[in-house]
């Protein structure tokens, strides 16, 4: 079978990256998914929400924002500004970023800073929210190394890597990767979180006005599992090129 | 092994139904799940989303709303006007709920109706979602039967029936159904909800600042189809009680 | 004359009140003023409003809140926040739950605490703000009591009981406790609060798109007050019920 | 006695009145009770609200807006927009100028108009909601005239005059028309509208943080009786210079 | 050429100055411009902005708010509050008059203080920017003498006086300080501040849907010059009269 | 003399372009001038506001927005959703960009569509407003192109170009094209919109909490005019490689 972009059922699109894109961020890098392209960036801020100064908790705090540009998508997308408020979808995506961010971050590291996450989409052609939490972990990760060489953080927070890929039944098979038009008639959708050694950190998956069994949960966990071990392997290769294999990753 | 309420792991809390709680919905009960109780309506409106007008979708429309009454938790919770926007747990759950109810009706067989789903928790102790999701349906189904009796509706566009569960680990164990205490120090946190045939409709899981391995993902995915089955079952029987047995469920 | 409900002119629809519907309230009660019910809470926090800070004003403080569940009505109503905005009407209403209570309460004698009044209509049917101050005043004395068995308070602010009962002219007749279909076409409505010692607290009264006499207004206020007695009277009852005899009212 | 600014008990501060203040309006006053100066402003606009077209209701319709000009206070007091929303004393007094003024106008002569009242506050020193009600009768009056004179009207809608006045207990003294610094300490301050014929339209009484007899009810009543009939007076005494005698005032 | 109101090309419209217009303000003064009128007063608060606090900044501040009256326009405008935001034209009305002032207010003289300055317009004929920066000098120059007469303020903080006025190209011809007729007419509207020392505040030039040339652009400057000469001389001659010669103005 | 990035006074920074930035806007450019760096994106829209329709206004419309990326500066700067408010700086630089380029469009040859302008600014280093007109020109006459050769538009709807340069006074100097460092200490700042064949579209100059003299303003436009010749000529170089010489500029 192929798909309409010629991958086969079980194969990632494929990964662009650039890094620095956004020079003012602590550190920020441009993923593509395909055709998905996602500004992420890493700032440090020497500050922490109030409620963790009220309940007096130590340590630092992540927080992710997402957001699509108007021109992201072939309709244009009015600004959140406009309508007055953010949706529901959006919501949802920032707040799963900033869960799988710090799922793998010790936060008693990053001192009495937050580690702001801004994910700004710039083309838009399915798996925006999976493309944003894997080019997020590598903004953070070039600008933790940025905070340690400028000696403004004593070690490296960061505990393992994340990535995170969508999965789906479309027409019946089970894809990985699912692109804007394998994704708006998928009949089921997930998104899988995993660290780069293996471990889980969030898994969503909804029968879109349909409903899957316990078999076809288990297929797409394993394909799931299947293309998050490749991407893992992309983010240490990249990683290495760009921090000259000084440090170690995660 | 016991748990704080002296529950064995695998075991649900004790499910009290008190039906037509709010007589000017269309159907309502008002469900709980040991302390945790929710008042669950279903109310029609006759007409449909703009969007469905201008996209010129046939069919009516289901869609949900969750709020937490100021006095439902231990510390006053401020009502969402007072503070001007909906906080993001709530958007996420309202989508949640709105999502598993469209996954077992037939929008078609609504006619051009809204079918409004209002889920106001009364009393919070964890799972407030599951027990929203799992009241919405009786709602539903009691608000159907009457649309039907009023020769409202020609038949019944409910496929099946709904219920949700959590499932998490605590303390390194595996528990069905937790309670406040239990959720808020949970290491993984798992939704499911299901159909009364036993189809997925939504897998939800989340390491809180932590993560789990696939071992730990199948044995809550065990735990909650039990408790699924078991909940769909009391459902099923308050049905035939209310709707005397004369009325096909689901 | 016959009411549409069989009443007399000067005759209250029958009281019902459950105590303790809201367990994490501090106290709470659901009141009926026929079919019309709400949920009346008060919850202490251990705090005051920014403003008496500032001001150094001593004491503590009562606010109240005023909100209509949409499934409450006929037609579903939407929520404050799905608008943006808390409607004029509701502004009108918990300002005067707020002045009724505050009239009746020795704030000095609240410490540095804020007695939240949260009234939840579950079903609307002529009447809402009056039952709210009515079953508000229970709440609140549920909740004194309840503080001062936990020797969080020294003695009991209130200083009297206090209740509302609206009345009205509708179809050239003056009527005591309206219900909805009354209220909606009532040429004149008033609506009077007075306390368990016959003080009056507020008394509003409007031509709705009309006028009134002299006479007609000493005509209503009479009517009022006999509504008002019977309402203390049965205030007293209840909580010497609930609180087992052994506290004075008031 | 004497007051503060030397009145007897039962006397109005002086009343000034500067037609067209505001030339763009349809019609307009800058009314004055003592140092209380607002401006009224009556605008007609060839439209009516949404919901009478879609309710199908005939005829015009009337709405208030009120306002405080930042310096009309001692303090400044911040604009409405830049607190973000409408505080709910003002949101009473729009509500209460604009049923005043529907009391005494046949919606039905007005035609397919709504009939904008507007009350902007340019130095407040007490009794700012019932100059405003009084001013705005005469601006509607004006504004009345310049279509009938432009054939824009056919006749007057207005079937009546309109007023107001405060009433209030201080230092345990029945006052009438309280200035600011008696109105700020008054135990009881009641707001009463009424028409030129005699009838009430309004009666707004409250027990600031106390409570009143009905004594003290009866006597405050009679105060505003005689107020108003004086203001009434006044009115016409206006509308009489200022329409040349050639029309029917009411 | 004969413009619509008989002015030449270069003429003013006539200036009318009602000084103490809000008297609780601290200075106040209504300015007209022709038909155009603008209540604008001066207000000072003892305090700073937050920002200001937190950066350190010494001495006090100042900042301008306009707003239109709803009656000001021949159709009437709805309040910002209604719409729910400031538009941009007001935002940047408002910005332009709080540079203007600032620009010739030395704010280490003011204290910790902020001084409001507030500009309504109460009838808009054209250029109610240009005579809110002209009238608004004068409030705060009569502010400024009422808190040094009151031993509020040890020296005056203004260095100068500043007025505006408009020029533009109207029909091909350049004219002075254009109505409303001609500006909403005209291919380029210019708005020029300049203080009673002859110094530039600002120069803002817009072709409307249309541009201009160099030539166009110095005619424009130099017919603004003479109108702001002359604008300079009626301010001294308006607070030599009000302040009594004994003060030096600006 | 030298300024900090060793450029003399009349020097532009290097800019630079990067064409289709953007693929799913219909023409888009990354341009820098320097280290400012703004993402320029113009999309039609088959629609035009509700004001055009209301007031049968023909032809189409044109409308820009303006963004800071939280990225883009220093220190994080909030996004405008999540203070609730766009602030005047964004309103005012938005309404420039829309009327800089309404200058140089023909609206009736846009047909029923509206042509919308984004500028996101990535990177800002000073000029961020100038970049983005400059930038806006180049992605609209991109979008005019790809519109043309699908045939939906059937002439070129811009009539000329369109480049803004900053020009100002720096430690008493005057200066071209204004970097961050020398914009933030300017003692006189001006923004000039010009138009390819040299027209005038808009001259913005401000003191900065100072004021200019009329031979500062003259040495300003002279500055500036020869900056706009220079950024004119790079637009047409870039235009003519990106359409291949086979189209006619502006």
């Amino acid at each position: 079978m192929q798909r309409n972009d010629n991958r086969t059922p079980d194969q990632l699109r494929p990964i662009t990256l650039v890094p620095d894109i956004a020079p003012h961020a602590t550190g920020s890098v441009l993923i593509g998914f395909g055709n998905t392209r996602v500004i992420c960036a890493a700032t440090i801020e020497p500050n922490v929400p109030n409620w963790m100064k009220q309940q007096g908790v130590k340590g630092g705090w992540l927080t992710a924002e997402y957001s699509m540009l108007p021109y992201s998508t072939l309709d244009r997308k009015s600004r959140d500004i406009s309508k007055g408020r953010i949706d529901g979808r959006t919501v949802e995506i920032q707040r799963l970023i900033g869960r799988s961010l710090r799922a793998i971050i010790d936060l008693q590291k990053l001192g009495q800073n937050t580690l702001w996450i801004d994910c700004d989409v710039l083309q838009a052609d399915g798996g925006t929210r999976t493309a944003s939490i894997t080019g997020a972990y590598l903004a953070a990760r070039l600008a933790v190394q940025k905070l340690i060489d400028a000696k403004k953080l004593a070690e490296n927070p960061l505990l393992d890597s994340v990535a995170a890929v969508s999965v789906g039944i479309h027409e019946g098979k089970e894809l990985l990767d699912l692109n804007y038009l394998e994704d708006k008639d998928a009949e089921v959708d997930f998104n899988v979180v995993m660290t780069g050694k293996g471990q889980f950190v969030e898994v969503q998956g909804t029968g879109e006005e349909a409903t899957f069994s316990n078999d076809q949960l288990q297929g797409l966990l394993v394909l799931a599992q299947k293309g998050l071990k490749d991407l893992a392997a992309q983010q240490t290769a990249f990683l290495t090129k760009q921090l000259l294999g000084t440090v170690k990753i995660g």
